[in-house]
């Protein structure tokens, strides 16, 4: 039986989304496809647009086999963190296959570039210090430096978001000498930041979300751009909560907290950094929204993500302490969000034999990181209004997977 | 020249409190009368209704000649402590005399009492612990207490709120050797907690408090009970911000500092104490409003009061360490809030001797009390809605003070 893992946020789950997974289907041959998915919070440090569960029910309607929760302490770190947390939880469940989307297509420009790194890494770290003393910020000076070390050598562009992510995945297997292949797909049309909705079929999650969190924008204008399945999901959504999630429903709570916390007990939250912290508590004083707040904090020192990801570390309060196991370890336990039947039949298989406990209901299990889940999800829950902030927690902590 | 002293909230300024300042005028024959107002929290550990300005503005406009901000470190702390900072202001700007309501109306019974339980310290304090034992909260230990001790003296019900803040007043007078004399007049009709509005002209500020935060309620309302400038005052605040200020603005903040704070971190704040935290922790999970989530925490052991002002604490993030200099010393400065024509002259008389500098503003003078000052104002400030927040704390910084 093959086994394919893919990595996956879904938000929300589009036809680029349903295109990646049916080609993994394709080139794998997979008999099962996995998805270890973020949960409540996103790697560019956001509140997911629609609930796990949700997000979740996507997926398998999509078909997808099995999805599994990538914890908050992996899913909300930079690239390397985030490929480790869940290529560890793909090996544990036993994925054969890898597939990825990136901007590059060919998985032997990874291994190539890969190689290239391993074999270049004093200069290489060298090359980022030396660009960022020049005042760029760390994504910036690692594809600078790349740049100005390779040759002719068939590599990757590493200023590309999904070849980045897809180079940590490769370089994730390799550390964890995980039995896992990795290939990729060359991704289609819609850059992964593209802000508008240019083609007809395909959009980036990005241009639909902020479709979808524009005043007065019916629902219908992303109609052609998700499978059938995500329409109704989000027409549901809608119907039930009025309004999707984001940074604009939990920003009065993140400026709450700056302006009562001392930088000193800031200076304890992940991410935290000499000044930052003070740059994002004088910011608060007068930032209305979210928007202009997170303009007026944004330097060239910083990207936008990483002050994002800070941001939602002190709304989460989530400290340095708390966050050290996840960037040494492997995940912990699988969680999982939901199943098809495919999807229940392996897991009976193999679900004697897994490395690391199978977690149904997060109730019956107790680790640190479910500490910090637990958490998070009370934070995210203060995004609905009134009986849904319960519903959403009791979902969290009552529900079953959801089984298709 | 006669200086009188009274100690205020004004929450809201209404006709029981113009019958006080008409008597204090009348008893004392003052020329001019100093009011210490609490600012934006009061010592039941609430939010003003109306803010800071609108409030001085109804004292002025109701007689007061000069209006002192008591700091948040003395306004929302148990009788003594608060008695102690507002008596300190009072004989630092010059008061000769203070008038305080009291249920009891004698200033012989307050002398009497006073010192009853001083040459009583030992017994007294060993049974209001006793009586603490058998379960009951501080201060109804305290009355009964004192109720066991007395005889047939001429002493003071120290079961009354108002009897309870005037004994800490004339105690302070004499713990600080201040040339202040008291003075007492019996307050009239409405009790101090009273709920329901019942007598044509008096009603308590709770009663009224109440009539103005229930839904759909007409300003009118409590129109019988208020002088006319402070009908004016309320009309216009909520043409303004369309709604009063209270605990349910702000308990959404409190809720979500609950969620995410630890234990630990909790205890570091003023009036924590062994369990206390984790019981608000608890209930902040499913209690939906201020009021379910007071219900769920109160218990026989603490005070509906000493709960409420523990939550404030919380809210402001306020610690132990902050409140430390509050409970043993005299207030350092004399905040100005507003002032008559004739506040100004005798403030413009007496301001190269005064011994505690006078504070017009507020970014012009530093001290640690006026940095919580201004956290817990940010706080207050948080209540409001868009461009309202900024208005009230450019107030806050820039405004000079209110002069009639």
């Amino acid at each position: 039986m093959k086994i394919a893992g893919v990595i996956v946020e879904y938000n929300p789950f589009h036809n680029g989304h349903l295109y990646h997974l049916n080609e993994t289907r394709k080139v794998t041959s997979a008999d099962v496809v996995v998805a270890v998915m973020s949960g409540s919070f996103l790697q560019r440090g956001e509140p997911a647009l629609v609930d796990k569960w949700s997000r979740t029910r996507m997926a398998l309607q999509n078909g997808v086999d099995i999805v599994i929760e990538l914890p908050y302490v992996y899913a909300t770190q930079k690239a390397e963190i985030f490929a480790k947390g869940a290529i560890s939880l793909l090996s544990s469940i036993g994925v054969d296959e890898l597939c990825f989307g990136s901007e590059s297509g060919s998985i032997h420009e990874f291994q190539n570039t890969i190689a290239f790194v391993d074999s270049h890494e004093k200069e290489y770290n060298e090359r980022i210090k030396y660009f960022m003393s020049e005042g760029n910020n760390y994504p910036k000076a690692t594809s600078l430096a790349f740049q100005s070390l390779q040759g002719h050598e068939d590599v990757l562009d590493l200023s590309q978001p999904n070849n980045i992510l897809g180079f940590q995945y490769v370089r994730a297997i390799h550390a964890q000498n995980a039995p896992i292949r990795p290939t990729t797909i060359l991704r289609t049309k819609a850059g992964y930041h593209d802000q508008e909705l240019t083609d007809t079929k395909i959009a980036s999650a990005t241009g639909i979300r902020n479709e979808l969190l524009s005043k007065g924008s019916p629902l219908e204008s992303i109609q052609a751009y998700v499978p059938e399945p995500t329409y109704n999901e989000l027409q549901q959504y809608k119907e039930t909560y009025s309004t999707f999630h984001g940074w604009h429903k939990l920003y009065h709570l993140l400026r709450y907290k700056l302006l009562t916390a001392s930088p000193v007990k800031l200076a304890s939250i992940y991410e935290a950094e000499e000044g930052l912290e003070n740059r994002l508590i004088t910011m608060a004083k007068t930032a209305p929204t979210f928007q202009d707040f997170m303009v007026a904090v944004k330097t060239k020192r910083y990207t936008w993500t990483r002050i994002q990801r800070f941001a939602l570390h002190i709304l989460t309060e989530t400290t340095k302490d708390e966050m050290r196991p996840a960037l040494e370890d492997r995940a912990p336990y699988l969680r999982l969000l939901g199943m098809s039947g495919v999807g229940r039949s392996y897991l009976n298989e193999i679900k004697n034999s897994l490395p690391v406990p199978l977690v149904s209901n997060i109730n019956q299990f107790h680790h640190p990181f479910l500490t910090t889940e637990r958490r998070v999800n009370q934070v995210y829950a203060l995004g609905f209004t009134g009986k849904h902030q319960e519903e959403f927690l009791m979902k969290e902590y009552k529900t079953s997977p959801i089984i298709l």
